[in-house]
């Protein structure tokens, strides 16, 4: 309730900055968003109000992050609603700055993470993860947070800013959430939002087929082949689903594995019509 | 006198921290240095001392920013002599890490500037302003100063430091400041210190090349080429030099002029046996 709206960088580092002067040893926390907020964005902004004296959710649909046949141009947008529920949920602060805000004219400067980028979704959207380290450095500049919230679904992501936050000192720690999920198991996303009516009842063979891999890989599967096989053989179930990637890598630096060990991460990207849906599973045997 | 020298990023943290916890609203102002300081960075310490309430010197010889031929090996150093100076000329804090200290052994982040460093040294050293960048980066991570000051001699490195800060919201001032200058005009290096007697003595030639450039603009040259040509003209007098590059770029996106206008920068690297050396003069016309 009461949440401020800021849209400069000058007016959110002022916030951040009254506020420390206020309140010496009480720690910032940001959840950086594209807006249109989901529950599971909601979840971030309830641990960060846990955890925080300050709570600074920010919404930006990041173009830099978009290839040019992506789907910026209909990526959801709703502030109003943002703003209400952002506010019931404990932000304080949002920031909601326009693409000139954030890119100067000039802006010549991007953040590569190497390795960790390579694979999953950085092979299916070559400069995607350019687009966001460079956006994610640069509102863990303006707004310096002590802890930002990121989410499981997006575990790639999560591990790549993590990198980045390390490797340029940005004294940032990065939190990681659970995903959460609509009744039937469906990760709650944005995107969520462009599913036909058919599509939205099949979409969660996407979370079966991960939690039979995860199952198989309990009763002793190793071969990362293999895995893909069964969580083939329960897509095929869905007449919509069109896979993009299922990939077997390790947690640490998102290298496919040539066998099951330690703790890996089972991700996947499957298409239904013209909508791209990603989910994970963790495991460690 | 009375410096503090530290080793590793938590106690520069910690003692900015404390300074400014101690003295609210002074700033504080970072000269990044490879060590073996001369009077060129010592007059940039003088500079941060002026103007700032803390002044941290960083010595570190940053391997991400040599190529594998190039003097990394051989860079001089002298810590305890640069302890004396910087200490004399207003540093209170020297930060002194070791390579594992500043890059962990999964790093994997690099900072590109794009358009700034196609040009100039950016093309006779490839990679190496990632590498400057990324560091520069770090340290502004580490110590978040005010303000860092570089030198007018490194005016491409000024430049991509100043985008760099400005695109990655790092909240950091680049402050630029004149080249210092041997008696004869060569500017100060701690690469000189490579120079055989009969070297440094035909170095000043790069120096007077230049001049000899800005008085030919002065007086109505707007070709680039004749402009080089003049530059070659003088340097042929000298029988050790030989010539990397000279260019005559745009102060503002370093990219070469079809003809002098503006403000422009002509830049030029010389090889003197061994030893390459870069010099440059800004022109208004």
């Amino acid at each position: 309730m009461g949440v401020v709206v800021v849209e400069t960088k000058d007016a959110v580092r002022a916030a951040v900055r009254a506020y420390r002067d206020s309140a010496p040893g009480r720690e910032v926390g940001l959840v950086p968003t594209m807006g249109c907020l989901h529950e599971g964005h909601l979840s971030l902004v309830r641990r960060a109000r846990e955890r925080n004296g300050l709570v600074v959710v920010s919404i930006f649909v990041n173009p830099t992050q978009f290839a040019a046949d992506e789907d910026l141009d209909r990526y959801p947008r709703d502030l109003e609603r943002d703003l209400e529920v952002a506010g019931a949920a404990g932000a304080d602060v949002v920031f909601h700055p326009s693409t000139s805000e954030m890119y100067a004219q000039a802006h010549a400067t991007w953040v590569e993470v190497e390795r960790l980028t390579e694979h999953l979704c950085g092979s299916s959207r070559p400069g995607h993860f350019r687009g966001v380290a460079t956006v994610v450095a640069k509102l863990f500049g303006i707004v310096a947070p002590d802890t930002a919230y990121f989410g499981q679904k997006d575990a790639q992501q999560s591990l790549i800013v993590r990198r980045m936050s390390e490797d340029l000192d940005l004294g940032v720690k990065v939190e990681v959430c659970p995903t959460v999920r609509e009744p039937d198991g469906l990760a709650m996303s944005s995107r969520n939002a462009y599913l036909s009516v058919e599509e939205r009842r099949q979409a969660p063979i996407l979370r079966k087929a991960l939690l039979d891999v995860a199952a198989a890989i309990d009763q002793g599967e190793r071969d990362p082949r293999r895995v893909e096989t069964v969580f083939r053989g329960r897509l095929a179930e869905s007449a919509l689903a069109r896979l993009d990637y299922m990939e077997v890598v390790a947690t640490s630096d998102l290298a496919p594995v040539e066998r099951v060990a330690g703790e890996v991460l089972v991700a996947a990207a499957v298409w239904f019509g013209g909508t791209r849906l990603i989910d994970n599973v963790m495991v460690s045997v």
